[in-house]
């Protein structure tokens, strides 16, 4: 917030405000899981908050298949705020009076990040399909890269939902000095052969798309929208639980009678279809593929021959685990499985199981219960952390 | 069994052996749900056992929705027998020694049947996307219509499961004096708004693929391959509970190393692959699409303000009702929203939920409770009408 003349937009009092995204540009090589090397790349990412001079009240949000860094506030062109501004902002969850918040867009997305989008430096050309397949540990790698050009050496919370949780549970594994609390929430310890069938049903949709030209769209002058729009359309009925659709949409109809033809007849294909095509002329295909495949390869439990315990022993932070009732796309037994391992490996652990009628999409969203217990475990990280109650 | 001189092949002793479709002809007018009229038609079926003398043994077979009339015994072309030959034939739950079986391949249909893929008289061209809607009730007309012509006034049984046990609903209410039993499998009194969405799915993914050509794919001597591949990956995984997929492929991979491209790498991939090619090489998209529609619409409590109870009204005949436990396509909650209301309705009901984790799969497939209920539901059937034994 400068001094600028301008009249400042209004925004509500739980809100960061107007936020700029920073890229980072890094040099070093960083050697990834599938044997490739990106020789540099770029990180975009936001923050919120204040770092404090100890350098100890910084927390990491780690984003989801399709999300980025606007995590919070309000861009200015923009009339939505960030994806997680229900739990970012002063007093909320993640209280930026206290703690200072950095919200990245992961190495392979294409909101800013080095990623498929982007140019290869070594043969001038899009990387497209040839981006290198990334990893969950890989995205955790670059996320340390960050924390050092930042000056923070240990995160005070690494936080995320979905596929964001699966990052924090690896930083809990790959750096645990660095990572003084982790919150997992609707997350997973692995996929299950469905999640991985449906991954597999939006990858041939995209790239059966004759608009996909081997991945090489963008030099044709295209994009797979079709494929996208179908891959996003099957994504939601796993986000949304059957009775959120059901309460949502029911049966009913867009006009008063059938009209025995392929037009939009249900409210709820209305819908489908309005996500479907807003998503695929906003999302970059390429990034979509990547992002499932890591989906699918997380299994931190794999190199320990299955046994999740065991593969926990690195961790040594406090854990809160949450799920939904209603979550059917990584169901509360998911992060059963996960607190029922951290406890056997003996780590301290939180877990709550949210009563939410919204499905997968219920960590997007505010609800009083899982606010409270969101707030109470950053609260008690933020003590323990010796942190005032207001930085700034 | 023809006293043909032509070695026999040897089939299994409880099966009904070799069989040859038919295929009948009606030239009076059907006027559909839609309001158009099929001014004639073909049904192709097929028949196991013998029709007795009283004509009163007669079990009408209604498929899914990419079934056919061929649901037991073997065709003189195929290895495979047909897709209920579990439960059809001597001694099995529908016992041929007793009943005459009856199963045909619904109007709209892709396996002989009028549908998109004949010719439509007026024009001489394809009937293509241009075939009329067909609903369950127009179904359940045309099948009255070739019980007409078998002489059947009345049938013993009439059973289906899924889409099929749609059918057997619909006949104990349009035709309530010809149906003396109802078995109704893994069914749903109507579609939830998951169920419309997973369908919305398919059919953006049918009429999407540039070789849908607007219906008119086989003037263009093509056909949507990839659409109807990933209608049939994304219904796959739906037939099948997670439990099952989780069994049956866990993450196992198809080599031992991940390859970290978009080759199938793991086996859930290669076995929905696999299903998608096969099915979209041998089913119509327009039959495909009628399926879907025909599912969506099926809502008998409709008319009746949504009170499923007042609807049943009509039905006089003894009810079975069966779900399986792991089925989440209709699950046993569906099954017993219908059993309650036929209670409330004052019908006699026999429901049972069979503990099975092959999930909407299940009614296919042999099971010794499934087969011991089944069965003594259709033998109290055999000996309410007094049949013998043995009808031949």
């Amino acid at each position: 917030m400068t001094g600028h003349p301008r009249p400042m937009p209004e925004f509500p009092d739980d809100s960061v405000g107007l936020v700029t995204p920073q890229t980072a540009h890094f040099d070093d090589p960083l050697t990834l899981a599938c044997g490739m090397t990106l020789p540099a790349y770029d990180l975009t990412y936001e923050t919120y908050g204040t770092l404090n001079a100890e350098r100890n009240n910084a927390v990491l949000i780690c984003h989801a298949l399709s999300g980025h860094h606007h995590a919070a506030g309000y861009h200015d062109d923009e009339r939505k705020p960030g994806w997680w501004d229900a739990h970012i902002g002063p007093g909320k969850s993640i209280d930026t009076n206290r703690f200072f918040v950095v919200s990245l867009n992961n190495l392979g997305g294409c909101h800013g990040s080095t990623g498929p989008a982007s140019i290869n430096p070594e043969t001038g050309r899009l990387w497209g399909p040839e981006f290198p397949m990334v990893t969950v540990g890989d995205w955790v790698h670059s996320q340390a890269r960050l924390a050092d050009r930042l000056g923070i050496e240990r995160f005070a919370a690494v936080v995320g939902g979905s596929l964001g949780g699966m990052q924090v549970l690896q930083w809990t594994l790959t750096y645990p000095e660095r990572i003084a609390n982790a919150v997992v929430i609707a997350a997973t310890p692995k996929l299950s052969a469905q999640n991985i069938a449906f991954n597999e049903v939006a990858r041939q949709a995209i790239r059966s798309d004759p608009d996909y030209h081997g991945g090489w769209y963008a030099e044709h002058g295209t994009a797979p929208r079709r494929g996208l729009k179908l891959a996003r359309m099957v994504g939601h009925i796993t986000y949304l639980s059957e009775d959120a659709m059901g309460s949502k949409f029911g049966r009913d109809l867009r006009t008063n009678d059938l009209n025995f033809g392929y037009d939009v007849e249900f409210q709820v294909e209305s819908y489908l279809r309005y996500q479907g095509d807003t998503f695929s002329s906003a999302f970059d295909a390429n990034t979509y593929l990547l992002m499932t495949k890591a989906l699918d390869y997380f299994d931190p439990a794999a190199a320990h021959g299955g046994d999740l315990a065991r593969a926990l022993a690195p961790a040594v932070c406090p854990f809160l685990v949450v799920s939904f009732t209603s979550d059917w796309r990584f169901p509360p037994s998911r992060s059963r499985e996960l607190t029922d391992a951290l406890i056997h490996a003996g780590k301290p652990v939180s877990y709550v199981n949210i009563d939410s009628p919204h499905g997968h999409d219920a960590f997007l969203l505010p609800d009083p219960r899982y606010q409270a217990v969101f707030a109470a475990f950053m609260s008690r990280a933020a003590r323990d952390l010796g942190l005032a109650e207001e930085t700034t």
